[in-house]
C-alpha cells in the first residue's frame, strides 16, 4: 500500500475563502443538515475558526509518526485532519510543531484525540479542534496512510474536502460542491436576516416558521 | 391530551428578581441541598445568568417543533426549559430562535441537548444553557407537551418553578417556596461573610466549622 | 490507622519555584513521559496554574469532612491534592473554603469531584482544578486518611511529591525528583527553542525530526 | 420533613399481577411510549422479572441506610426502588438484604448505583436491577426520604406506582392507569400475533405497516 | 436524491458463508487490522453469529421508518446495517420486525442504537447486534438513504460490504476483497494452530514470537 | 531503568488458596473497604473466578510486547495484571496468548483495556477480566514496566500483592495483610450466616442493624 499520496486535488482557493464567510452551523444546513462532526471535537479556544482543504492522515493512538509527516507534505491553506484512534488520553499536538504548521502557513489542525500547549497554541494563532486537552506524550512508531479516505468524528472525509470549524465545531463540505453550498448558504443567510428583523417587529414563530397548519394537521390542542 | 398549557401560575416578578440576586450554589443550600440540576448542564458562557418562571416543554431528540410552539406562548421574563431526550448530537436551538426569544423578552433558555450559533447567541447576550454545543439541525415533526409536569437534569419541573442558572449551573425553586428560601439565602450569605472574615483574621477550619467534637467523637487519630 | 499525618517532608521551595517556571506538558516530557494526571481533570480557568508540595486527602463521595482537616493542616505554599471517589456529581469545595485556603497561603487545590461558587474563586485568586463544576453540596460525615499515598486521576500520590497545573491540566513530580527534573526541562525548552526557530527558518519536520531514515526503515510507501 | 411516609396507597395485587404478564417494552408502547427508565438500569441476569407496587427510597450515593430502613417498611409484593446518586462505584445492596428482602417476600429491587454478591442473588431468586455491579461498600450515615415522590432513571416515580422489569429494562405505570394499560397491553399483544403470523405468510413491511401512502406523501425515492 | 437503492451487488454467497467460518478476531487481523467497528456494539447474546452482505440504511434517532422499508427491500441472507445517531435511549427494532426479518431469511441485524425485545429476539434466533437494549419506542417519520455509503461503529460500510459478527463484535470486509481474506484467515488460523501445539509443548512467548532480537535492539533491561 | 523484575515475593500458596475461597466482596469489607478496583473492570463470563499472587505490567495502548515478555517471566499460579492505557478500543489479549497462559498454568488475566477470542477464552477456561471485548488488534512496539508497582482501576498494585476476581469484580489485598484477611473474611462469614437466617426467621433490618438507636439520634421521622 502506498502510504503517501501527494496529489490530491484542491478545490479553488477563493471559493475556500469565500464558503468560510460563512459558520459551520450555517453550512451543515444549507447542504442539508449533512457534513458536521460529533460535538464532542471543540476549538481549543472559542475565538478559533479555520476553512481549507482537508490533508488527512491516521496516526495509531499515542503515536504522532505521520502526523510529523503529514506537515511535510501539506500546504499553505491546508488542514490537516488526523484521525488518531479516539483516544482522548494523549496529547498529540503541541507548540512545536504548530510552530511548524504556523510558519507553512497552514490553516488548523483537527483531531479525536488530545492537544497540549494550548496557551502556547492560542498566542501563535493556530486555530487547533480537538477532543481534549492532554499533557501526555507520544511515541513515533506506527506507519499510516495520508491521503486516503479517512473516517473521523462520524463522517467519511476525502482529501480535499473542505473542512469549516469554528466556535460551534467543525463541518465538511464535499470538495465539489463548495460552490453550490457557497449559494445555499448565502440564500440562508438572507433568509435569516429576514427571520430576525420580523421576530424583533414583533411576529411570532409559529407565524415565521408557518406552523398553523402543519400542528393544525398533527392535531395540537391547546388549553383553552 | 391537551398539548399545551396556557395558564400557569408564576411566582411574583418582584420575588423572582430577588431571588436572582443569590447564586445557584447558595440557593441549592440555602432551600436544604436541594433542586440542583445535573452538573453537565452548563451555561454556553460563565458570564451568563438568568433567573424566572419555568415554562416546559417536552422535544423529541432531534426536533424542535415543540420549542418553537413554547416561544410563542412565554411571556417576557420565562423561562425555557427544555427536556429533548438527553440527546448531545442535535443543536436544538441557535440564533434565530434566539432572536425570538430575546425580542420578546424572555429571560433564558435550558436544553439536555446541544445548542449552536453560540458566538451569536452570546453577542446577542441570552443566557443559553445546555449539555453541548452541536452543529446539527432538528426536525420539525413530534408534537410533545408544554407547561406539563417533566423531568430534566434529574429534577422534576412543574411549569412556574423558578429556575435560577449562573456559572455554576442551574437551580430550580418550587414556586411556592420562593419567599422563604430568600430568607434563607439571604441568612446564609450573611453567615458566609462572617465566615470569610474570620478566615482572614486567622481562625482555622477546625475552629469555625466547630469540628473539634465531632472529630472526637468519631475517632480521628492524628500524629503525634 | 492514624488519619492524620502531619510530620510530611516538602522539598526546597526554591526548587519548587523553578520547576514551576516550566509548563505541565514540558515537565511531564523531561521526566521521561511520566507523571500526568487524567485529562478530565482541568483548571476553572484556563489561567490557573499552581506548583507546590502536595497535602494529599481521601474524602468520601459528596462528603467534604477531611478537606475541612486538611486545610487546617496545610501549610503555605502547598496543594491540596483531594481523591472523592471520582463522583461528578458533588460540588467538594467553594469559596468559602477558597478563603481559608487563599487567607492561609495556600498554592491551590485539586480534585477528581467538583466544585462550585467558581466566579468567586476566579476573583478570588487561588488555582482550583478538578472534574467539573457542580452546585451539590457535600455532607461532613466521614473520616478518611490525610497525607498518605493515594492514587488521583490514576497517578500515585505521596504527600511532599510536587503538583504543578496549568492550562493543559496537572503533572507529579517524585520529591526527590524536583532538581533533576529542572535541569532536563531546561535542556528540553532550550532544544525547543531551536526547533521553533528553525521550523520559521523553512526547515522541515521530517528534517528536523531526524525522521528520514526511520520511515525508510520501516518501509513509508510515498506516491511519485 | 417527615422522612418516611408508611400508608402508600398500592393498586389492587390481582391488576398487578395482570399486568405482569406484559412484556416491559409492551407496556411501554401500550401506554403511549411512557415510562421507560433509562435503558442504562440492568437486570443482573438476563431471566430476572418483576412487577409490583414501587416502595420508593432516596440514599446517598455510598451510603444504604434508607434502604434498610425501607425494607423494614415494606411489604409482600413490593419492588424496592432507590435512588442513590447515579453512582456506580458503590455496591448499595448485597446477598445479606436480599435474603432480608426475599423472607419478606418482596418482589424486588431497583437502583441507578451498583449491588454486590451478583452470584448469590442469583442463586437466591431475587430479581435486581441495577447500573452497575461493583464491590464497593457502602456507609450508614445520611437520613433520606421513604415513599415521597422520587426521579430515577429519568423518571418521576410516586409510591404505589407499579414498577415492571424484565429482560429489556424497566418501566413505570401511574397506579391509577393500571387496569387500563392492562387492557392496551393485551389489544397490542393480539395485533403484534397477527403481524408476526402475517410476516410469515410472505406480507412486506411495507403492506403491513400501510406505508405506501405515508412514504409516497413524505417524498420516497427508490431507484428504478 | 434516490433514497433508496435497489440493485447493490452481493459478493459471491458460497465465498461469504466460507468467510463466516472464521471468527470476527481472525477476519481483522488476517486483512491487516482494518474493518472491526467500534466494541461499543456488541451481540444481545454472546452465541448469536452472522454472516452477510450489507444493506445499509441511516435512520433518524428514535425514528425506525427507514429500517421497514430496508427489510422490505432486503434479501435472504443480508445483514441490515442501520446507522440511527449514535443513540442508545431508542429501542430501534423488535421481536415483530425480528419476525419480519426472519421469515425473510435475513441474516442479521447492526445498529448503533438499541433495540428491545430480546427474550423474543434470542428465541427466535434471529443474530442482532447493538449500541444498548432499551425499551424506548420509536417514530416513523423521516426519510433517509438505503443502500448509500455510510458511516458506522467508526468505519466506512458501502453496500455488498460483508459484516461479520460474533460474541467478540462486528468486522467489515470489502466486496471485492472477500476471497484474499479467506485466504489469509486461512493461513493465520493454520499458523495459530500451530502456535497453540507449540504452547502446550512448553515453549515460550518470547520464544515463539521472536522476540529475543527485537526486545535486544529496544534495549529491555532484566533484573540479573 | 531495570524494566523487568523477576525476583518479586509471593506469600504462601496456602495461604493464597484459602482467600481464594472467599468473595471479592466479602475480601472488600472484611478489609476495611479497601482494594476494590474500578466496577468498570469485569469477567468475560461471570463463572469465572482467580486467586493469584499479581505479575504487574505497563503496556502502551494497542501495544502487548510487555505482555508477551509478562508471560515469559510469570509462574504457575500468577495473575498477569496488565496496566494498558485505560483503552477500551484494543484487543490486548486473546486465545493463542490465552493458551500460552493456561499451558503454564497461570491462574488468571486482568486488564483496563479489551479482550477478544472470548468464546475461545471460555472454552480454554482461564479467567479474563477486562474493561471491553474488543477484535482491534495491537502492535509489539513498546518498552514498559514488569513487576514495578503499577496503577490500575483505581488502585496501586505491587507484584506479589493478590488479586482476586469472581462474579462482582477484582479486588486486591496486600501481601502482607492476606493472613489476617483470611482470618477477618472468616468471622464475616460466620456472621452473615447467622444474619441470614435471622432474617429467615423473621426479624428485621432495623432490628438487626441496632439502626433504632441511631435512626433516633439522628431525628428519623416516621409518619404515624
Amino acid at each position: 500500500m502506498i502510504h503517501v499520496k501527494t496529489n490530491i486535488k484542491r478545490p479553488d482557493p477563493a471559493l475556500v475563502a469565500k464558503l468560510g464567510e460563512f459558520s459551520s452551523a450555517t453550512i451543515h444546513e444549507a447542504q442539508g443538515r449533512r457534513g458536521a462532526l460529533d460535538s464532542t471535537i471543540k476549538p481549543v479556544d472559542r475565538s478559533m475558526s479555520f476553512c481549507g482543504p482537508a490533508v488527512t492522515v491516521v496516526c495509531a493512538p499515542r503515536d504522532n509518526l505521520m502526523l510529523q509527516v503529514a506537515i511535510h507534505y501539506a500546504q499553505a491553506g491546508d488542514v490537516v485532519v488526523v484521525s488518531a484512534g479516539d483516544y482522548p488520553e494523549a496529547g498529540t499536538f503541541g507548540d512545536v510543531l504548530g510552530n511548524a504548521m504556523k510558519a507553512k502557513g497552514l490553516a488548523g489542525m483537527v483531531t479525536d484525540s488530545g492537544v497540549r500547549d494550548t496557551a502556547d497554541l492560542i498566542e501563535l494563532g493556530l486555530p487547533v479542534f480537538s477532543k481534549s486537552v492532554c499533557i501526555k506524550g507520544t511515541v513515533k512508531e506506527t506507519l499510516g496512510p495520508i491521503n486516503h479516505t479517512i473516517v473521523m468524528g462520524g463522517q467519511i472525509i476525502e482529501p480535499g474536502d473542505v473542512v469549516r470549524g469554528d466556535a460551534d465545531g467543525v463541518v465538511l463540505v464535499k470538495a465539489d460542491e463548495v460552490a453550490e453550498v457557497i449559494e445555499a448558504c448565502a440564500a440562508r443567510e438572507a433568509s435569516e436576516v429576514e427571520l430576525r428583523k420580523k421576530y424583533w417587529e414583533g411576529h411570532t414563530t409559529i407565524e415565521l416558521c408557518a406552523l398553523t397548519e402543519k400542528l393544525k394537521a398533527k392535531g395540537l390542542l391547546v388549553e383553552e
